[in-house]
Formats: structure tokens, sequence, C-alpha cells
């Protein structure tokens, strides 16, 4: 038989990894059969590494870390009627009911009852795993695997993007971490009129937004970014910020930075609350605040799909390291230096 | 001449209020004369009435109070070219220049340069006025002038209603004052699922928002909003909020109120800022909150006229008392206790 | 072992059909077993009774007929998580994929694999059947079955209604079938401006759709509709047209009796092609023409409850005729006159 | 006095065009005075110079010709407030009320009293000409003057594309004449997916459209395009057809090009009317139609402002051909062999 080698997340401390091999898996009722040939580490993933206070209260040990994925199919269990043997594919890690309003509606991303895989229930670091047939996208055979891998913050820039008007309007993304530089090739691909890039010093991210397309790319340690952005539009502000940092100052700074009638999208997040002026920065300015998690499904991948098919998205110089799926420490400590853009572990 | 009483902030005080004769005005290149049939008192007016501090930083004393107003055609300037003498007509109290982006996108609520009558210019608290051609509406003749008058309140309303989905879902109102009561009459007209109205303690109010079609009308000081609608939604919370007091306290309840994915609409304001857990309550619910101010010109007065058509809102309960011109000393003191709907002012 | 009695066509033929009993279905994965309590006889069902061109060409015979209906489940095979044995339930009759990009959308009516059962499967005119629980709605328990039954035409007005912007708009619905006088219902509870409902001779359904909320009820055999609807909207047209009389007449009618940047959606079908004169009536009028097939899966469904729970919407005078089930041949008869709304079997 | 030279349609025949100086007219109140640097000839321009059947009908002679224009503001009448001497501008020729429902929802391209200039008034063939303030939009003063002047028709592919959702769609676009060029132009700029692009035979126009940005550029006269289109999207069909062409072949194939659910937008147009399988091919697919003309104002215009000025929009390819305002006749005689993009002229 052959083996099943896995990142297991073992022991309660940072670190904590084990690499192992298990029984390859058995596909149930709708579900699939994947052998992974590229995964990516998520910011979740590395936040479970140092197993900070989130990690701590919602994972149970042992548990196979990873949530980003691609890899061909090689075998489905009864009931599967789309997905074939043979197909290249993706699989969305939040597992949603499919029944419940939200879904229903399109909402997946709050289904009421999704669990995350790779903290929630086993996930995608391993080279066999099975996966609903539901919740499985079929990809481009052509599509390179690391770039099939990171679909899901991909994903999540196109959800914080598209949850706004930035086609042919004034967008600043603050906070450049890979969900933020893959947001600026998404204004890139769609149009938008002018994309201002806010970093805080990490001079390798905020040369990479330069390089994916922004406008204008600045540090906010160097430069104040609501006066930044006013000298660059006739004082009026930009139509839509992508907050995507969960800085609270950089959400004062995002809300001050938007044009009367602008929009907000918030997909960053903090430990602790933001003290709002909403009477004086929200209401009388008729300003839009939209929170963003997740992917909307099935919205978001569509747009994805489409947006790797025209051509005019790059998003390749985002994957800054690949490494051998053996290599995972290498790429978690990596990580934790913030000298990366995406990391994928190929098979 | 005629004579033409006008209602007079003469004096940087509470009160403060003189009742005297001026000059018909002679309408300019677009203008048109207005005799005034009905005159409403906003909360605006009962602020600069009381002198507080907002009145006090913006208006230039002396002021011609007053925005609600329907009235009839008399005379027309030079230039105008649709409304007629003998039209009975209503004017946008945002008086807004039609050329800025925010004007030309549908957006004139936050026009970039707009003034507001009764306290940026001379109000509509007087017998004969002059306004723009093209910042009026011409009512339906049979109109009431008192409902044509509140037109303006009506209109924060249903701006404040349309800015989310309330057709067929379930709405709470937060704030029960005119234009909160205003909103549970548009929710039962265009068929809200449930409406659930939160006033404080002013029984008057919540009775009047029972009346007016609410199918849950509670008072916070005595029943906990929150714990009321998830006991009433399965535990999942209301689509949208219509936050309509500007209490901070609201505002909380309000989130805590909403189902994942549902919209918090602010048009209430406070002079404290709010602190809000944008993580746990904005982001990972996938909230959308919303800024209102005003009326969206001109689609919130497109959608007014076609409810008043429709037969199916009923707003007339709102209007409360009516008071002779002169009288207007009976209605400011009336409004500051709290124990009314509207108060009209009929000439 | 109890009975299960279904209406099965079984000869090709006009009526043709037979009362047969047949075992209780057992639900495999994923399957409900409903036992039903109503069920509604569609135009759909009169076609097959009435054996024309489009029954010969796409049924397959015996078949059990019907696909409109409210039951109870009564038991749930593996792999249910949601339906619950006694929820009272009705089901989608439209069997999605929900794996296709269409369903994924948010489109399921137009599912690039979907079956309809009653034709393309067998349906619900039977005591007992299965179906998926995916596919099934779980209603408010104190719902009238009968009315639970007609959900299916009632999502197909909610769907016309909504497919454009009906709300505190001028509306003309041509054709007044049973989805026509629904469709009436729906604008009256969402607060159409002006409903103007055009029949053509029958009164029954002329009065009917008086009764259910129109401003107006006319039959264009005795009124030129598009005179009428100009000379009550200035001249200028409705907003929106629904078209549900599948009558090419009524086609050009609409589209004339449209304003300027209105909507026409249609959903009645016709044999035969229009021919429409796209530059004048639809480019330069900047028109825009909906094309609507069953319900949206599962917006409408959604809108629908919603509806349902508001209590403004009134449909019970839509049922006009209720028998029991064993008497289906009277009901398929009186529904081949037109005189009739609704006509259902209860159980 | 300077000598003001414009180009008029002086006699009702084919060409008829003479060339002669007029006095430079005086602002209104509202107006402003442009010294034109560069104007544009449009399909409508030539239909005039070839005095076809529409043109007998609608223009009375003498008329100045042109509508498409960008020139240097002058002067100011009485009354203007936000255009200023020296300005760069660009008008609007749709002259419109501002004042009816349409203007007011933002859809002043229906404006229920417009006038065209170049047809239903003087146009913009001439030195000097006035231009009310509120019709007209100020450039960027680097814009290039020809770019400018084609903001007219790049607008008309602006509205065009932006009636359905093109962003990461699949979408083709029937008839490559200047418009649908600059269609192609702004699918590109906004990340359509796969963009189609179908002519008939003019070579030319083929290659520009596959130099724009089309994936897929053909003649209809040599492939066929439901099943080249078909054989390129899994046999599912684009997303959305853009019908510029006007061919009631066209719109046929673009019908039967069509997914399930998607968009066929028109603005070419035809002199006969189009036959329509409305119930097979709209209804039973839910098919979405939309007319298309003019400009929205002023979205379009927002919309362009911003993709000109993200640099991913391509357009000066499309001007083929620049002449000196004199030498208008060559521009005219060119247009009419088609063997060209758009032809300016210049100051």
């Amino acid at each position: 038989m052959a083996s099943n080698n896995c990142i297991v997340k073992a022991r309660p401390e940072k670190g904590g990894l084990v690499f192992e091999s298990r029984d390859i898996p058995e596909p149930g009722f709708g579900e699939i059969l994947i052998k992974n040939r590229a995964a990516a580490i998520c910011g979740t993933d590395l936040h479970i590494y140092n197993w900070d206070a989130w990690s701590q209260g919602r994972v149970k040990l042992p548990c196979i870390l990873g949530h980003e994925f691609g890899g061909e199919v090689v075998d489905v269990g009864p009931g599967v009627r789309h997905v074939k043997v043979g197909d290249f594919v993706t699989g969305e890690g939040h597992l949603t009911c499919g029944f419940c309003r939200n879904c229903r509606l399109g909402d997946g991303h709050v289904c009421e009852d999704w669990k995350g895989i790779g903290y929630d229930t086993d996930g995608c670091f391993r080279e066999y795993m099975t996966h609903p047939e539901m919740n499985t996208v079929i990809n481009d055979p052509d599509l390179d695997p690391a770039l099939a891998a990171i679909q899901d913050p991909l994903g999540n820039a196109i959800h914080t993007v598209f949850a706004a008007d930035c086609v042919a309007t004034n967008v600043a993304v603050f906070g450049l971490g890979p969900v933020g530089v893959l947001a600026v090739a998404v204004l890139k691909a769609i149009g938008a009129a002018q994309i201002f890039a806010v970093g805080r010093r990490n001079q390798l991210r905020i040369d990479l937004a330069r390089e994916l397309g922004a406008h204008h790319a600045i540090g906010s340690a160097e430069t104040d970014p609501v006066e930044y952005i006013m000298d660059h539009t006739s004082g009026k502000g930009v139509d839509v910020v992508l907050e995507i940092s969960g800085n609270p100052r950089a959400v004062q700074d995002g809300l001050h930075s938007l044009r009367m009638g602008g929009d907000l999208v918030l997909i960053g997040t903090s430990n602790e609350p933001s003290t709002i002026d909403l009477a004086k920065d929200v209401v009388f300015r008729s300003i839009h605040i939209h929170g963003v998690t997740g992917r909307r499904l099935w919205h978001t991948w569509d747009k994805m799909k489409g947006l790797l098919a025209s051509g005019s998205l790059q998003v390749e110089p985002v994957i800054t390291h690949r490494f051998p799926f053996s290599d995972y420490e290498k790429g978690f400590q990596l990580m934790n230096t913030g000298n990366c853009g995406k990391v994928v572990l190929t098979f």
C-alpha cells in the first residue's frame, strides 16, 4: 500500500508538528479521493503553528493542518456524479451544509453550520485526502498546481474586491500581506482607475504591490496615507478602501481616505475593538462598510475562474517560495519572518 | 402688497423666535415663487429652537427656520421650463449643485457643495418663498398639504428602508421618533416579513408603531431587544436593522440582533463615538453597515411618489398635531415634550 | 402494508388516467419519504391530460403526474441531515444537480441537467413519494396544506415580479390565469404604485384580479390596454410589464405600454415566434426584456416564505376549488373550462 | 472679429455640405463658449451626409453637423458656476432636460425631452460653439483632443459593456465598427474572461479587434459564429452577447450563442423587425435582453473617466485617420468605404 505522509500538529506548543504516514482514506458517499500536487501555507496555519490564543481555543489535537491545495482525483465514492477520476481539482476549505438559508442564498461563506478543514477537521497537508464532491472545483488541467493551491487566498482577495464597485474607480488597499497584494493584482485586472497600495514598512511587499499594478505604493511608516490619498484625488478621497491589515489605525485611516458615499471593505481582523465616530465618519458621509470573510460560494470561485482565463490577472509573482512537502518547517519559519509572499509546498 | 409673515430665529438663545412680515421675494433665473399651505417642524428646527451646540456652530442669525413644506406655485422666474403657476409642489430642502460627481451619480444627498434651507439659508417658515425649480417636486394636486410637507422625513424613512433589502425579510427598527414610525409604515407597505419596532419608554410611539403595522412593538426599558428578536427568529436574528435612535447602546443591540450576512442601516446620530468589535461583529459575520443621510436625489422621491400612489402606505396617524402657522410656539413646546408624532403648521 | 394510491397517465390519449395502488417507496441516500396532504393541478398537468404535442414529445408512459404538493415527512433515508420526520414540507419540482455553474450561481431554474417531476420522472399525485432532501423546503407547520401545494405557481409569480423592480412602481400584468392573478397579489403585497391587470374575456378572473388588489382590471376584448394604460400614466406608460399570457399580441401591447427604460418580463409562452421591431421598440427606448422560467433556487422560495409570514400576501381567494384526491377527473375537466383559479386535490 | 468656420449640411442631397464662416455665438444663461480642438465623424453624420431616409425625416436644413468634440472653454455666460475659462471639455451631445423622471433617475439617455446636437440643433463641426454647462464634462488637461472627441462613441461602447456583467465572464461582440472595436478594448480593460469578436468580412477591423485584446476574432462570412463560440465554451455558450451590428441574422446568432441565463445587449439597429422565438430562445432559457442607446448620464461618463485614468484602456489604435478640419470631405468619403476606424477632424 502507498504511504500517505501527513503534517500533523501533535503537541500544544509553538511548532509541535510531526511528519507521519497514515492510511490512505476511503471516499465515502459523495466524496472523492484526491492525490495532492501542491498545498500552500496560510496565515491561519501559521497561527496554529505558533499556537496562539485563537488556536488554543479552536483546534483539537492531533490535527492535520492545511486548507489550500490542488490535486488529482484518483478515486470517487458512491453517489459522485460530476467529478471524475483524472480531474485536476481544488476544494473549498469551508465545508458548508448546502441547505441552510445562507447557503441557499449564495452566502455559503456564512453557512450556519460550516467547518474548516485543517482546524475543525483534518486538513490538506497530506498526500491523499478525501473531500466532498459538492465542495470541489474542477480546474483547467493546464493550471500550475501552485496557482491552483493559492485559489483560497486569491478567492479572499476577489471576494474583497467584488464587495464594492472597483471597476474604473479609485481604490486604496491597506495591508500588503498575501491577500493584499493579490487584491492589487485583481484590481489591476478589472481596470481600477487608480490603485493606492498602502503597506507599513515591508519594502519587499510594497515593491510587489507596485509590480502587480498599483499606481501608487507607499509605506505608512514614512508617508501619511490619508494625506497622500487626498493629495492625489483632488482632496475628495477614493471610492473604495479595502482594509486587509486588521490594524485599528488603518481602519481610521481608511475611513478618512474615502470620498463621501464611498465603501470600506473589511477583511483584516484585530483582537481589539475599534472606536468609530459613526455620526461624523459614516452617517453624514453616507459611507458603506462591508465585512468580508472567506469566499462567496460560488460567485467568488466563478469570478476567479474567469479572471484566470482572461490572461489579465498576474499572480505568479506572489508565489515567492516553493519547498518540497517534507521541508515544511522551512516554510513556516520563513513565513514567521514576513520576507515572502505565498509559500507553497509541492508533492 | 400682501404680507409675508415669517418665523425668524432672531436671538442666540433658547426660543428666541420672532414673527415678522417681510417683502414677498422675486423669483430669480430658474426659480419659482411658492405660497405655502403647510410646513412641518423637524427635529433640526427643534435643535435650533433650543439653540444647542450644533446650532450655535452652524446657523448665522437672523435666519428663517424650516425646510419641510408644501405649497402652490404663484409665479415663475425666467428660465423655468417644467413647473407651472398653479402646481402644488414640495421642495427638497438640500440645495444641491447638480454638477458634482455625487450629484451626477444620483447621490445628491452627499453633494459636494450642498446647502440646507432653514439653517444655511432662509427656510420655509414663511408664507411666500422662492425655490430653485430643479429642487422641486410636483405633487398630486389631491395630496393633503400636511402630508406633502412631511415628505422630507418620510423621505428619510424611505431612504433608510431602501438602503437594504427589506422586501419579504425580517427587519428591526430601533428608535421610534417620527422617522422611526414612518419607517415602520414604509416597511408594512412593501411587505416586510416581520417588523420589530423597538422604542425605549414612550408608549405613545410604541403604540403608534404597532398601529402602523409592526408585528412586534416593544420598549427596550422593559424588554431586552436582542433576546426578544432572537426568540422570535429561531435564534438567527433579523436580516436588516434600521438604527434611527443614534443611541450607542442601540447600535450594539442592532449589531447583535442581526443574522450573519445582515445589514445595519444607520441614520440616527450620536455626539459620542461608538466602540465596535469589527472582527467579531462585522467581519466574521459578514455584516454590512450603511450610513444614511437626507434623501437620495431623486430615487427616494420617486419611490415616495409610488408608495403614496399605491394606497398601501399609511402615514396619516403620524401627524398627531396641526396648528395655525402663527401658533408655532405651541408646536415647538409640544415637540420638546416628546408627546407627539409629526407637528404641522398650516397656512 | 398501507396502500399508495397514484394518478397515472397510462394511455397516450386525451384523459387516459388510471387510479392505481403501488408500493410505498423506500427513501434512498439523501432522500425523504413524504405522505402528501394536498396537491394542485398545474397547467402542465392539463397539457399532459389533454395529450398535446408538447406532452407527446416529452413524457414517457406510464408516468405519475403532478409536481405541486405539500406533505408530512414520515421517513428519512441515510445521509439526510436537515429534514426530520414530522416536518411539513414542500418540494421544488425541478430536480437540479446543485453542481453545475448555473446551480452554483443561484440560477438552478436553468440547471444544466434538471429533470421535472411529473413528466420527466414520476410526480406527486400519489399518497407517498420520495424526494431529495436538498430539493425540499420546510413549511411553517400552520400553513394550510393547499397553500403549501400552490407554492410552485406562487413561486412562478414571485420570480416574475422580482425579475424587475416592482416596488412603488407602475406595473401591468397581461394574462390572468392562476400565475397572473397570483402576481397581482404579490404586487399588492410589496407596494406596487398602480397595478393594471389585463385579462381577455374571462370575467371571473378579471374580478379576481381586482379582489386581490389590482387598481385597474380590464379585459382586452373590450378595452384597448395600451390606450387605457397610457391614459392612466400621463401618456408615459408603466415601468414594468409582466407578460403571463404567452399571446404574441400581448407581447406587442406590453412593449407599447412601457415607459422608456422600462422592463418587460416574459413568462408566458407561445408556440409561434414573435416579430419585434427591436430598433424602435427596444433599442431606442432602452427597454429590458427578461425571460423567466420556474423559480429561482432558492431566492424565490426565500421571498415566498417572507411574504407568507408578512400577512400582507392574500392568496386564499386564488384557490377556488378543492376536491378529494380520488375525484381528480372533476378537477381536470373543470380546468379545461377555465372557470376556476387553482384546483387543489386533498388527501 | 475671429472667423467661425462651420460645416453646414445645406442641400437635401448626398453630400450637400458647405464650409462657411458665421459669427461667434454669445453664451446665454448657464452656457459656455467652446473653441474646438478636435471633432470626430459619427455614423450618424454619415447618414446625414448620404441623406438617407432617416435624415430626410429628422433633419431640418441648413444644419451644422457633428456631435463628437473636445475643446477649450473661452467664455462663460451668466449663471455658470462650475466650468471655468481654460477648462478642456467635452460635451454630451444629447441635450437633456434634467428634470423629467428619467433624467432624475440617472437615465438621461432616455430623457423625455432630449434633443441631439448636429441634427435636432446645430452641432459641433465649427470652430466656436456654445453648450450648456450642465451637459459638459471637464477632461484631464493632458488628454489627446482626438481621444476627448471620441468619448461619445467610447461612451456608447461603455454603456453597452456595462449593461451586463462582463467582468471575468465570456463575452461575444457581434459587429466590429468603431463602437464594436471600442467595446473590445473596454472588455479587455475590465478583465473579460474570453472575448469573441465577430465581424463579417472587413479584415482591417477583425485585425483591429484582435490587436485591442480579443481572444478570438473571426469573420462570420467564413466561420459560423455560433458553432465557433460553442466549440470554445464547452458547448455552453457565452455569458453575454453585445450586438452592435444591427444585422437581424446577428441577433439570431447572438441569441443562439448565449448560455442559459445569459444577457443579450442590443445597440445595433436595423430598419426591419426581427422574428424571435421568445418561448424557446428567451423564456425557457431565461435570457435577458437590454436595449442600449446613447450614454447613461452620468454613470457612463464616470466609468469612462475612470477607465481612461487606469491606463488599462487602449483606444489609440481605433483612431485610424486624422484630417484638418477643412478636409472634411476626405473623411466622409473614407468612411463610406469602411476602410477605417474613427476619423477625426483637427482644428
